[in-house]
């Protein structure tokens, strides 16, 4: 087999960029060692940045995620009794989110590969990258029991934290930056009508809440537990318990509680790899960095990382710049680090930690206290929420 | 002997507040343990926000300060081979700090309450505040060698961290915040020109340094040194040549060297004590709190205080508003939490931290790469640096 770019991977930055490649005639083919059902079973975030939403619509593949999605102009802050509105659309100059699943989003983009016939290889085992600084890279798997080879140009890495690309970079060239918070969100999942319009963010005595949703009528919540929780040890009605001790008095009056579809416990890390490009193999989303979910911004960053491959692969091909390969690591990391930075500071100021002295605690609070209280405090909130602008490759672009 | 309010303190906050009184007919006395030249001798901050300037200029004793100061309309945050400059004016629409040494305003407290005739006792000794919690609360000292008595209504503490007021409040009626910082800065004053027109905060591997100065002719900087160096081991060349170090290399090329008038080592040092009042006595400036020099947010949180019980007492004696005494320390503590968050934020991004791991270290440069390349970061650290509003006693104040 050959191909120009080799895709490892059939989450949404994968998918997103086969899909992007393809529409300006760039030939790949995408290796995914799971089956597509399995990848479509696993529950992700929900919160698409402006930037996001309109690289899908680039793609071709937002018909759906418009009729469907929620636009939201805000999100409300709830800490020390108080709960405060930060308003995205009118802090950002007319900026939003949408809500609109991780599991939409990768659905829609199976079904528009589908459509163009571009080949993905599900259940591709054993998939090994080779020869990534020479010109001729490829990358050898097994397939319904074959031995295969996928000749190609590029190599672009979309598995994820513990997929096989970013572990193809020599230890000695990496840098590694990580922090594992000793907490995890507890996250449930039901058909019930989500507690308000707009996500809540609690910062509570007994730890962190999150109210969330996916639709109209699907709720998502988390609730903080140490990360040695186990969702099993939890019973529906001790999640609702536990939640509505969390939330502001006239929030948790009008939960709607049920039957839990999906119950588990997420760690949360935060965690970059530098560089993130090695030879002719490009690092994108989760395979080069994790961001606790704080914030919502582990799937918007893959995406702002596959904005930046597809810009690059295009200039590459439609105009011979291959000059600009050596730019993609520093390009996306730019705008990695100030994900990781806000991820970082929701996480760290709206959590509890066990290993804080007072003075710290009070600091969490000076911080949202400040914050919540200058127009320009809000807007530093605001303008990271709805996501800040995609970098360019070149000054010009 | 017998007055209205008891000042125990002749820095700039016990002053402040004895003229402030006086010029609305309220009675005070000062209780200082040091002799006046002792406390002039002393080397303070010299960052003037502009609501500390204006409340000086409220005192009528803004003369000397207006014709000599510098007012500074922005100052320089340098990391990572980059100087940026914050427009503190633009930012906050017209608001500006002042560059006048902290002696330089003591100095010129003092010559006013000469002029009025009102009393201090310089070397009162032994200081002792009494009956708190009574409506006839007062303080015993010795006064040239004889035990006195000074009758009052209420008692203001201005006297500094190792001072006797706090230590009134019974232990189990405080809470401390505190943080120490494993790190001091040695100062340097010499009768050199300032390198630039405008201060100068380097963050830099090596550590910390800062470019300030007190005039036109008489500079005062500062570089980071772990809080366990003593100043006698500092030559001044060596002093110069760390300096120059740590500035970006066209500011290290114009700095004028020359003999130190001054050079100590300070700690580092993040404190608050709450309540700031018990009873009939007010805790002000360092007495209830400390902020690290980050910022220059020490003297302007102190007079901040001064403006909050200056406001309550003439509304007491005026207007018979009794019932806002309990109200002090609240408004006083919502400031001081702001201010000791800047101070925190700017020491905790600036400077080197030996414990720090990489992904801390990587935070730091990008919280300052963030909010430096944010219009509504960098006016969220010019709104406060030139000062937060005071806070009211009352919503209609």
């Amino acid at each position: 087999m050959k191909t120009q770019v080799a895709i490892i991977g059939a989450g949404p930055s994968g998918l997103l960029l086969g899909q992007l490649l393809a529409r300006q005639g760039i030939d790949n083919v995408i290796l995914e060692r799971r089956s597509g059902d399995y990848v479509l079973s696993r529950i992700r975030a929900g919160v698409l940045e402006q930037g996001t939403a309109d690289l899908l619509r680039e793609a071709g593949v937002a018909e759906r995620m418009d009729s469907e999605g929620l636009p939201h102009t805000g999100f409300a802050l709830a800490f020390g009794g108080q709960q405060i509105r930060v308003d995205l659309e009118e802090l950002t100059g007319g900026k939003t989110v949408l809500v609109y699943g991780q599991t939409e989003v990768t659905r829609d983009l199976m079904a528009a590969r589908e459509a163009i016939g571009a080949t993905t290889c599900y259940e591709a085992d054993d998939v090994q990258p080779h020869d990534l600084e020479s010109d001729t890279p490829y990358v050898t798997f097994t397939h319904e029991g074959e031995q295969k080879r996928l000749d190609c140009d590029y190599i672009a890495g979309c598995d994820g934290f513990h997929g096989i690309s970013r572990r193809c970079i020599p230890e000695d060239r990496l840098n590694i930056f990580e922090r594992e918070y000793p907490i995890g969100w507890l996250g449930l999942l039901a058909d019930t009508p989500p507690v308000d319009d707009e996500l809540i963010y609690a910062s509570h005595d007994r730890g962190f809440a999150l109210c969330s949703m996916r639709s109209s009528s699907r709720s998502r919540y988390y609730i903080q537990v140490p990360d040695t929780e186990d969702a099993d040890d939890w019973s529906d009605d001790a999640f609702w318990a536990e939640l509505k001790r969390r939330l502001p008095e006239h929030v948790a009056d009008k939960l709607v509680t049920g039957e839990s579809i999906e119950k588990s416990v997420a760690p949360l890390r935060s965690f970059v790899a530098e560089p993130m490009q090695h030879g002719r193999l490009f690092l994108l989303g989760d395979a080069a960095h994790i961001v606790p979910p704080t914030g919502a911004k582990g799937l918007n960053l893959a995406c702002s990382d596959v904005n930046t491959a597809y810009r690059l692969l295009t200039k590459v091909y439609r105009d011979n710049r291959t000059d600009l390969i050596p730019r993609y690591s520093e390009t996306c990391l730019r705008r990695v680090w100030k994900s990781e930075r806000f991820a970082w500071w929701m996480t760290t100021n709206l959590h509890t930690f066990s290993d804080n002295d007072n003075f710290l605690s009070r600091m969490q609070r000076a911080e949202l206290d400040y914050y919540t209280s200058s127009r320009a405090g809000l807007t530093t909130i605001a303008e990271n929420y709805v996501g800040l602008p995609f970098e360019a490759l070149e000054n010009d672009a």
